[in-house]
C-alpha cells in the first residue's frame, strides 16, 4: 500500500540502515566511506549542502573532507587538487560544487575526476555510461533519489507512462534514461510542450523539475495519480516545490512533500555510492 | 508543402551539393575528405554498407579506405589499426563496422577511437557530448539522417507531439535526445509499453525504430500524421520497414517509403561528418 505522503525521511532512513552491514565490514579493514567536497569560493546554497552531507556521512560512520577554494582560485590549483584526490586511495568519492565561477574551466574537471570516485556523474565518462547503460557506473544524485523513493515506497514503472516536465542535464534528461531502463513508457516535457496540461493529465506518474515554483496546480493532475516533485524554490519567502501541494495533494493519489522528498534523499544517495565506491576498492 | 511521400534519395541529393563548395575548398588545399571503414570479418550487410558508402563518397569527390581485419583477429591487431588511423592526418572520418566479433573488446575501441574522427558517434566521449549537449560532436548517422530529413522537408517539430517506438541505443535513445534538442515534446514507447496503440495515435509524428517488420498498421495511426519509418527488415524475402506502408499511407499525412527513405540518407550523413571533420582539421 503506497501511503499518501511519501517521504523521504523515510526512504533516506532505508538506504543508510541497509548500508551498515557493508560499512562495518569495510571499517573492520580500516576502511572509511570518505566523499571529498570540493567547493570553489563560498555560495550559500552549497554551504547549506556540505552541511548537510556531512551530517549525513557524519550519522552513518562515514567521512567528509572538505576541499575548499577561493572564488578567485586559478584552473591549475583547482585540476591540482582534483589530480591529487584521483590519486588518493583514502578518497572513494568527489562531489564538485557547481556551476563553478566562469573563469574556470569546468569542462577539463568533467574530463580529468577519475570515473571510479565520480559519485555524482559529473566526468563525461559518467555521463556516457548512463546515457549507454554500462554497468558499474554511478549516476547523478538527484535523479537517483526519485529512482530510490519510487523503489522504496514500492511504486511499480514498468509499463506506466511518466511525464517529465523539465529537460535539464541535471534532473530530466537523465531521469528519462534511468525511467526507461525501468520500463517505463516516458515523455519528456517543457517550455515548448503545445499541451502540458493534457500530457500531465494523461500520465500515471508525473515528475516536475522545471524549477518553476507551484507551477503544477489542480489543473495539471487527475485522480489516481503519484506526483514526485523535484523542485526547490523559494515563493514569497516559503521553500516549495514546482507543485502547487495544497492544491494537488486532495486529489492525487499520492506526493511528495517538499521539503521532506526528494530533497531529503539526495545526501544518502551520496553516502550509497560513496560506500559502494569504498567496497569496491 | 510537405510532400506526401518523403523520399530520402532527394533529401541526400541536397546534402551532398550543399558540401560541394567547401570539398572543392579542400581540394585546393589538397586535401580529400576521407572515411576509414573498420570491417572485421565479411558479414554480408556490413559489406552491403561499405559498398553503399564507397560509391556516395567516389560520386562526391570523396575516399574511403578499407580497412579490413580477419574475422579470427586479435584485440591487438584491431587496437593497432585505431591507433595507426587515429595518427593519419590524412583520415578524417571513422566508421568501425558493429557488433564486433564477441572474443574483442569493443569498450576499448570507444574509449581509444579520436573524438575528432568519431562521425557516427561510436565513442564514449561522443554518446557523452551527444546526451550532454556539447558542441562539435557528430551525432550518430542513422538518427541524424531522420534529423536531415526533417528538416530537408521542412517539417517544424517544435512543440509537437513525437512518439518513438524503439528506445535502442543506435536510434531510438540518441533520436529521443535530438529531437527533445529541437523543442520536439518526444514519447519513446517499447515492448513493455502499456498502450502502444493510443501512444502512436495521440502523437503528430511517429517514428518507428523498433526493428519488427510492418508492426505499425493502420490501427495505429490517424489523419495528418507524419510516419518516419526507420526500420530495415526482410520478411517474406521482401525489405520492408517497421510500418506497413500498404495500409498506413492511405491514411496519414506523409509517410516515407523502405527503401528509399530514412536508409538513403545515411550514407550522406556519413559524407557530411567526414566533410565537416576533413575542413575542419
Amino acid at each position: 500500500m503506497i501511503p499518501h505522503e511519501l517521504k523521504g525521511s523515510e526512504a533516506a532512513k532505508a538506504i543508510c540502515s541497509s548500508l551498515q552491514e557493508t560499512v562495518a565490514n569495510l571499517r573492520n579493514k580500516n576502511v572509511i566511506p570518505t566523499l571529498a567536497i570540493v567547493r570553489v569560493g563560498s555560495r550559500e546554497d552549497d554551504m547549506a549542502y556540505e552541511q548537510a552531507a556531512i551530517k549525513r556521512f557524519n550519522n552513518n560512520s562515514g567521512r567528509v573532507l572538505q576541499v575548499t577554494l577561493k572564488e578567485n582560485c586559478t584552473q591549475e590549483e583547482l585540476e591540482k587538487v582534483i589530480m591529487n584526490i584521483n590519486r588518493t586511495r583514502e578518497v572513494h568519492g568527489v562531489l564538485v560544487m557547481r556551476p563553478l565561477p566562469k573563469h574556470l574551466n569546468e569542462s577539463r574537471i568533467k574530463g580529468m575526476l577519475n570515473l571510479r570516485k565520480d559519485v555524482d556523474c559529473m566526468t563525461y565518462l559518467g555521463q556516457a555510461g548512463l546515457f549507454m547503460g554500462e554497468k558499474g557506473v554511478f549516476t547523478p544524485c538527484t535523479p537517483q533519489a526519485v529512482i530510490e523513493l519510487i523503489d522504496y515506497f514500492g511504486i511499480d514503472v514498468s509499463g506506466k507512462k511518466v511525464t517529465i516536465v523539465g529537460r535539464s542535464q541535471v534532473v530530466g534528461k537523465p531521469l528519462a534514461i534511468m525511467l526507461m531502463n525501468k520500463n517505463a513508457t516516458v515523455t519528456v516535457c517543457h517550455t515548448k510542450t503545445a499541451d502540458l496540461r493534457a500530457e500531465c493529465k494523461n500520465a500515471d506518474i508525473i515528475v516536475a523539475c522545471a524549477g518553476k515554483a507551484r507551477m503544477i496546480d489542480d489543473t495539471y493532475v487527475s485522480k489516481d495519480q503519484i506526483i514526485i516533485d523535484v523542485g526547490i524554490n523559494m515563493a514569497d519567502g516559503v521553500l516549495c516545490g514546482d507543485v502547487d501541494y495544497d492544491k494537488v495533494a486532495p486529489i492525487v493519489s499520492a506526493i511528495t512533500p517538499v521539503p521532506g522528498g526528494v530533497g531529503a534523499l539526495t545526501t544518502s544517495v551520496l553516502f550509497k555510492h560513496t560506500v559502494l565506491s569504498a567496497d569496491r576498492s
